[in-house]
């Protein structure tokens, strides 16, 4: 499947949880580049707690090996946080990412270490069902 | 000019500053898949303070984006330090990239931001003299 096949998943899963797409994509400007991250949603929380804000960087399942998929989105996940840390610092970022790519790949040992000692968000969705599956936050 | 020069390149230039290579490339087994680092020198210090021991990713100037292949090679350092830890914990990461790259796309304010968040290790290096120009450690 193309990558906006993906990206349209994501977002009916988003939707269909209660979320409001704010942009698509997020763009930010920095002196050397643009950036552009996939999806920002916002949510209003219940009991007055405000609004939760997130930013979302969308992943399906390319052809390329899974270890340089993984690096790629990685290294993105990094920037995009520090982009974040810098521009708009209460919106949390997650990786989204198929189900089937996260109970294969994503449990192998050293996958599993850098997720926790990097603090990376998933969002794990259900590409058939269009169904957000788990939020996990270290 | 092709990967396989930027290695030699970096090796040489380790050599001549009286780094011996020990591993090229530096290979480590997990349960899905393995992982091999571009190389692995080591030097003993003076004054008996034992022996100090890296492990190198090379960086050349590659085709696509500069902000893609940014991304590529961070998540390849996170990734790569995370092994380190599990498997070779005393060997310091560092990434070896161009003076050119370095004096140019990685001042940009983001790029410095997330070396230092990050805490990534550079080793800025001449491709055409084949030395090395800076070790930064954050």
């Amino acid at each position: 499947m193309a990558r906006d096949v993906f990206h349209d998943k994501v977002r009916h899963a988003l939707e269909s949880d209660g979320w409001t797409i704010t942009a698509d994509p997020l763009g930010f400007s920095f002196d050397l580049f643009n950036l552009m991250l996939d999806l920002a949603a916002e949510r209003v929380l219940a009991l007055e707690r405000g609004t939760e804000k997130i930013a979302v960087e969308i992943k399906g399942f390319g052809g390329i090996s899974k270890i340089t998929e993984f690096h790629a989105m990685l290294g993105q996940y990094e920037n995009y946080r520090s982009a974040l840390e810098l521009r708009d610092p209460t919106r949390q970022l997650y990786l989204a990412i198929p189900d089937m790519l996260y109970n294969t790949f994503f449990q192998s040992e050293l996958v599993q270490y850098t997720l926790k000692r990097n603090l990376i968000a998933l969002l794990v969705y259900d590409p058939d069902e269009e169904v957000i599956r788990e939020w996990i936050k270290p």
